[in-house]
């Protein structure tokens, strides 16, 4: 089959702390993928990977947190130069706010769920996930 | 967190004959999942199981074919009463046609590239996928 451009499948979860606040993570400058903006913690799942793994993984890796992953709680897709990405968004339940940043992200912040929409500098892709989120959901969270 | 429907990831592949059509399975009129309709080989992924693993396990126990799981060409979504569905479809590769149904399809059918968007009964999220397929891709397959 001739592919223009295929795409990836990543993985990114959704970690709440015990105030209800989310945490994203703001990507490095030289990041290839949405350098400079506030993401959620997760990356490229592998093809000999399952969902769990790559989720945990991705997130010990860049935050430091062992999560366990729950519901999927929803998608977005974007293009990387050699790329398009699915995005699948999980569930990633609440955790104790302890995190140790990777080399890829500079900075941490802890969110309030009503705000999430409004930061500056939030990837697009998940202004997509969250006002899809919103609509499918009567109560957000 | 609260999810009104979680989604499920379900695997499809595209399997072409050395003609270059195109498999697609009637499912079963009980299907709780687009019954009567023209599908490709797929089903859900469980969280334990690589998207590798699922679809090779899905294409063999709906078509008795063992395929090489290849680029991801695609995704496209759809409700069930109980879950929405993210769909990702996988370029399967070239196979002989040589299919055995299993009892949650009720027929096949070899279909040339150019008539798939025409086929009545195609199941609907597989329309959203193969415009887009077209859109994305100068050459369709």
């Amino acid at each position: 089959m001739n592919l223009d451009k295929p795409y990836n499948i990543s993985v990114y979860t959704i970690v709440l702390n015990d105030k209800g606040e989310l945490l994203l993570l703001k990507r490095s400058k030289d990041s290839n993928n949405n350098p400079g903006k506030w993401d959620l913690p997760g990356g490229k799942m592998e093809l000999d990977e399952t969902l769990k793994e790559a989720l945990m993984r991705e997130v010990r890796e860049e935050t430091g947190i062992s999560i366990v992953p729950g519901e999927v709680a929803g998608y977005a897709t974007y293009e990387l130069p050699e790329r398009k990405v699915i995005a699948i968004i999980v569930d990633g339940g609440y955790v104790t706010p302890s995190v140790k940043l990777s080399h890829e992200h500079t900075e941490y912040s802890w969110v309030p769920l009503d705000d999430v929409l409004e930061m500056p500098m939030l990837a697009p892709y998940l202004k997509d996930f969250f006002r899809r989120f919103v609509n499918e959901n009567k109560e957000p969270f």
